[in-house]
């Protein structure tokens, strides 16, 4: 923990249980991850928040790589009756599309949308591009840009241009494409556990929820530190909606013209948010280490000292061939230093001073726990690294934890409301399946049906809500 | 050479001397690098295309890293009042910005251009984040999408929407902000000589060529295989121009407030053009190794007999270890893969049959030569590389010899106009440095002044068209 003296910078910081959205406003700004900018809804990623979404891109990258996939990049623009082909998409999107209608001093005979979402888009290259067979499955992805003109925003969870990837995949067969929907969905899950320590609950959307053209959106959703839930991620399966509505079919071994079948998926720049709701606490952020753009930081203790930053660069040198690290050398108090890396998350503290020197030994100090360990110089690199490990594994452990301690069971609406009114977290509660008592329940308590999870549980034979047959256990909470 | 009953594939292609532009169109759609949309202007980069910028990018943005420079990301859009903050800026780029005009169903309020160049976001963002000589310099970097509104368009060449890098940094003195704007421009010239096989020109633009805004722009301007030059990347040097502008200060050592000094530097996907002008022939693409997604392709002959794919699996196997290697084991002809990967530019063709395995041996063709070698399994690996760079060494001597057998001098305009009728190339002359005699030379002859070099010559001591005092020596040319 920082000293007293050096308060001050952490107390800038609103505390979580006094203003949560204040205290979320209060990191994004005093990390540094973002800056506002002139442009209303958009936001300015600067370098310590854009090396974090580098860091995500390159794990999901080689993942989406390993399993097939390529990268293309399709045009910003959609014109306006490319969108307007499959219905049920536009109606979802064009409320929310901004309009391109002047190209310099020329007005546009046919306006053209800033994509929301490429699906039109990737459908007319598929027409083009796929005749038989042998040319399925296409598998691919694209990063880029999007923009949804939203009317209230957040720095990461909702704004107007967000950073995502977006993959969209055909194949010959519904089998295929329901198989590939539910690879990439386990990738996000396991890319949120296995480099982001989140934990989430898979599951599909209801008819309510699911995204606009699709047959089936399957999702992940995560628990914040609020209690709100999070939509982490999504795959979608169109089934041969928008194979239809763009003609796009092949010829089948038989000489048979028959509709692909596919699939979308995508995260977003959303997932720094959930990295910051789901660990971070009063002294600011907690970044996972595998995603953390300095991993360890070196604070030299006494640095004007003979030999302090000899032995601080030399470590520096030495940890540099197996981590992110960073040596701040800078002529500002210790104390400040602390206070400044628990800020940005950093994972691992190392400090370095003269009476460590003398001893061969330097101290390191976890964000996770704030726990202290003295080590020796000697094996300094595998201990590092199994300390990165252990708060990895630790940080999934407690947003484990924390969800479980938050996830909470109902079966009427009495308690639904208690819960939603007291004790913030998930409800797991048996639904009929109709849309009305999905309506009634947003209604009456805010919540929203999250997901039917694929681990179904049996909570009572009877829909929370009007007590008729119940079909699946949903998930519900007020989400972001 | 592919045989004769597959040359089909290659007839397809228009001769580069018949037609080069056809020959250039051919390429781009046959090599699958890209794809039209119904989206005027705009292209859509197919995976084959996309590889090779990914290459390029991870070249560029590790050189960025390597100098200090970190990644952002700004808004898409632009307010039209902060675009017009920069009198001679908006001048340059307002005829040719994407308006959007409407969000949603609303009108906005106030007009936002897509970005053409984000100068003015870095702008308004630096003078928020700086106040004193600490936090200097500033040094960043964006990956991302630009539109401008083109009137004619060519893939990789000229796009309304095209893909680029785009550098912005603040420092606190001029000579600071000079040295960084020559430094990129040597990475840029390191990157295409290293990476993409393509020798460079480095120099100056006259004030007539200049970026909007700068008060002087570097350019480095390669030769293609039709004679017309290509602007293949630009550095800029701001001064305190746009400090002005926007009002960025910061507080010097002496407690004064001071104007910080600007640079911005940019390549985009146009690289690709060069790539494909550069190398390529009537074949198709020649990719040099170091941005070829695939470096090596390896084609089973008589792949129906017994051990041949084993063998050549096993050799993938090995290969990739080390190397971007695929195996074609498609049912198609051998002399029909030959095809296929001559025009996709592979730069080594692995050719393994049943006789080469009885010999312990493969065979190797090299993309650049048609070369064939035959070399022992035993130590593959080291062949590979050693080929891979000699074809790359090969693919720069060559590229550099075209170019230097396509330059010019002229000494009067009658010379000049001679050069730029018969002997499409660089032509190198005399300039007083007035604009007229510029303008002159580009009404008459159409070519355009490509940049001051800094390697000056002297080729004469007057003016190449009005025969007054020559300041420089400046290569001119036909351009895209």
């Amino acid at each position: 923990m920082a000293k007293e003296k050096d308060k001050k910078l952490v107390e800038a910081i609103t505390s979580m249980d006094e203003d949560f959205a204040q205290w979320y406003t209060d990191i994004v700004k005093k990390a540094e991850l973002i800056d506002y900018s002139s442009v209303k809804g958009c936001m300015i990623i600067r370098p310590y928040g854009y090396a974090i979404w580098e860091n995500i891109q390159r794990d999901l990258d080689a993942r989406f790589k390993e399993t097939g996939h390529e990268n293309v990049y399709m045009p910003l623009f959609i014109p306006e009756s490319l969108l307007r082909k499959e219905a049920e998409h536009v109606e979802g999107f064009a409320p929310e599309v901004a309009w391109v209608t002047h190209g310099g001093s020329e007005e546009l005979a046919e306006r053209l949308c800033v994509r929301p979402t490429s699906e039109t888009l990737f459908c007319e290259h598929f027409s083009k591009i796929v005749q038989s067979y042998k040319d399925l499955p296409k598998l691919y992805n694209q990063w880029c840009s999007v923009v949804r003109w939203e009317k209230t925003t957040r720095p990461f969870l909702r704004t107007t241009e967000f950073l995502w990837q977006e993959g969209h995949t055909i194949h010959a067969t519904a089998e295929e494409a329901e198989e590939e929907t539910i690879r990439m969905l386990n990738i996000y899950a396991k890319h949120c556990e296995e480099v982001l320590a989140i934990p989430v609950i898979k599951g599909r959307k209801t008819e309510k929820e699911k995204f606009a053209g699709a047959r089936a959106t399957y999702t992940i959703e995560s628990l914040m530190h609020d209690g709100k839930a999070l939509q982490t991620g999504t795959s979608h399966f169109f089934g041969d909606n928008f194979a239809k509505a763009f003609n796009i079919r092949y010829l089948d071994k038989n000489g048979q013209l028959q509709y692909v079948y596919e699939t979308s998926w995508g995260v977003t720049t959303r997932l720094i948010g959930a990295v910051i709701m789901v660990h971070g606490d009063d002294n600011g952020l907690k970044l996972p280490p595998r995603i953390a753009p300095i991993q360890v930081v070196i604070v030299p203790i006494a640095q004007h000292k003979e030999g302090v930053l000899d032995k601080a660069n030399e470590l520096k040198e030495r940890l540099s061939k197996v981590v992110r690290v960073k040596l701040d050398d800078s002529d500002k108090m210790p104390g400040w230093k602390f206070a400044e890396y628990e800020m940005k998350g950093v994972p691992v503290r190392l400090e370095v001073g003269p009476k460590d020197i003398e001893k061969n030994q330097v101290v390191l100090v976890r964000r996770d726990t704030m726990e202290k360990i003295s080590v020796s110089m000697d094996n300094l690199e595998q201990e590092v690294l199994r300390l990165l490990d252990d708060i990895h594994n630790n940080m999934l452990e407690m947003a484990r934890k924390n969800r479980d301690e938050h996830t909470y069971v109902a079966t009427n609406m009495e308690e639904f409301k208690d819960i939603v009114e007291n004790k913030p977290g998930f409800i797991k509660a048996m639904w009929c399946g109709d849309r009305e008592c999905e309506d009634k329940i947003k209604e009456e308590t805010g919540a929203t049906s999250r997901c039917i999870p694929f681990e179904q549980e049996t909570l009572s034979d009877k829909c929370v809500c009007c007590g008729k047959i119940a079909k699946h256990m949903v998930y519900w909470g007020r989400a972001y």
